[in-house]
């Protein structure tokens, strides 16, 4: 098959990264600087927030500020995290364009990271979805442990199938694949997304790999030559690997869109402006840049 | 075309990657420790020294001893750069198995890097090439910028192609393609191959290529695909990229066993020893682990 034409980014660095960066609460005015300058460099579908109690998660407690404090540009799809009806109701409340919902493909990931069975957890989502589409909402689904979980190592392809008909049916329009521990390969990627192709149309399915074990790109590589044409992917790889300290979390947007740019695959990023962004940002939060094309751009701020 | 059941992996981490390590000129009890534990670890092959002159390359002034130093292992070659006569007699002395000329495709990054063309730089290695021969001693050539120069940017493929059939001529029994500044992806890297494989026998081609953009796992898969069975890689990334601070050189060799593996491709090499001398050889330079295998993994020296 041949690699698409252009290729959508869903930049998950304002959510799924600094969610999980160590450290102090970050600023709500750094968190709105960064949306609006990866907005700025021309990505066009933001995970912006988490509307989950700050009890839980306190890097997020300001999801509604953040929402409020963003400047919205024209065709840039701003997304919010929800776990529950209280969630979707403070997302719908901050002018949210999707809202995003969540399993594992392994019962063990589920029962540890969210204390049920992924039958469960797909019930609980079923008042979130109601409410999504009572306010014409559209909702996005992620599966992880798609390609291993750390408690029960490789997972059955065809339980990812299942589980992601399963977010279809209850109306998710886009459902991603998530590699959460980042330990897939390009041939296991391949069979399990031919696998999860039998049940959901591949152009509504997203990749969603980590790079812990430095594959994410190869995979990706591997997986458009599929048909997959929507990537999740981190600015300068915020959000580390909480199961290995100092490992790598999410793909970096930059090397990414280094890749597609090669492959002559459209984005509607600027490289430049979006390395810009990750070195910015890199430097408010004092960690090191993940993206290995930032550093070797060496961009400034 | 299907991928190969078992790759070579010719481990660099000694020669070329030590030779761009910044800081002192490291002991050479540690060289010929990190070469008896890459053999150790199951790796066949390993360039374990320079001889070249010490004023330009001081890190490599104690090739004899480091050669002299290490334990042989059965079924393992160890090679040798030679730059020139005085090299390939030290080389042969010090019982190298194989000795290693290079050049590049670009003629400003040879003007700049050895002060000489192209033509003239083949012309230098004859003698080398003579007494290799003499001695029976195999020569691997290595090609510089096949995917782009610092100076000239993108590189022809024809280019490339001449130069390796060049040193196939000469007597090179294989040709190591260096994407020297790592700027290559994967369309590219296949593209160039093809050219160059209408030269040189794919079985008699190596792939070396740097992970300065991120893009050298997904780079190796891509031409995996058509056929490339040997790859060069340097344990913990060792070598930075000598055109930005900060910034990958050489792709960690536990980076590509680990896709290898997942690729069901043999290798022979113990990943977890690997690992554990890429992690090993980082402490005892005290610099940063530049694998994502080596940093996940945590292995202990």
């Amino acid at each position: 098959m041949a690699l698409p034409s252009s290729v959508r980014i869903v930049e998950v660095g304002p959510r799924d990264g600094l969610q999980n960066e160590a450290g102090p609460v970050i600023a709500t005015d750094i968190k709105v600087a960064l949306i609006n300058r990866l907005a700025a460099a021309g990505v066009s579908h933001i995970e912006a927030a988490s509307f989950v109690s700050p009890k839980w998660v306190p890097q997020m407690g300001d999801a509604a500020a953040v929402m409020a404090g963003i400047t919205r540009h024209d065709g840039v799809a701003y997304a919010a995290l929800t776990p529950n009806l209280r969630g979707v109701e403070g997302a719908i409340e901050s002018g949210a364009d999707e809202v995003a919902i969540f399993t594992a493909a392994s019962e063990s990931f589920t029962r540890k990271n969210i204390n049920c069975s992924i039958a469960e957890s797909l019930e609980r989502f079923v008042p979130v979805v109601e409410a999504a589409k009572r306010n014409n909402i559209r909702i996005r689904g992620y599966v992880s442990t798609v390609l291993g979980c750390p408690y029960e190592g490789d997972i059955d392809p065809s339980q990812v199938a299942a589980v992601s008909r399963e977010l279809l049916d209850m109306g998710c329009y886009e459902i991603s694949l998530g590699d959460t521990i980042g330990v897939g390969t390009p041939v296991r990627a391949r069979k399990m997304l031919a696998r999860v192709a039998n049940e959901v149309p591949i152009n509504q399915l997203a990749a969603h790999f980590h790079d812990t074990y430095g594959q994410a790109l190869a995979n990706l590589y591997a997986v458009l030559q599929d048909g997959i044409s929507v990537i999740d992917s981190s600015v300068a790889g915020l959000g580390g690997c909480p199961y290995a300290s100092g490992a790598s979390g999410n793909v970096a947007s930059e090397d990414v869109v280094y890749m597609l740019e090669g492959l002559g695959i459209k984005t509607g990023i600027d490289l430049k402006e979006l390395a810009a962004t990750g070195n910015w940002i890199t430097q408010q939060l004092g960690r090191n840049n993940g993206s290995k094309v930032g550093l070797a751009l060496g961009c400034s701020s």
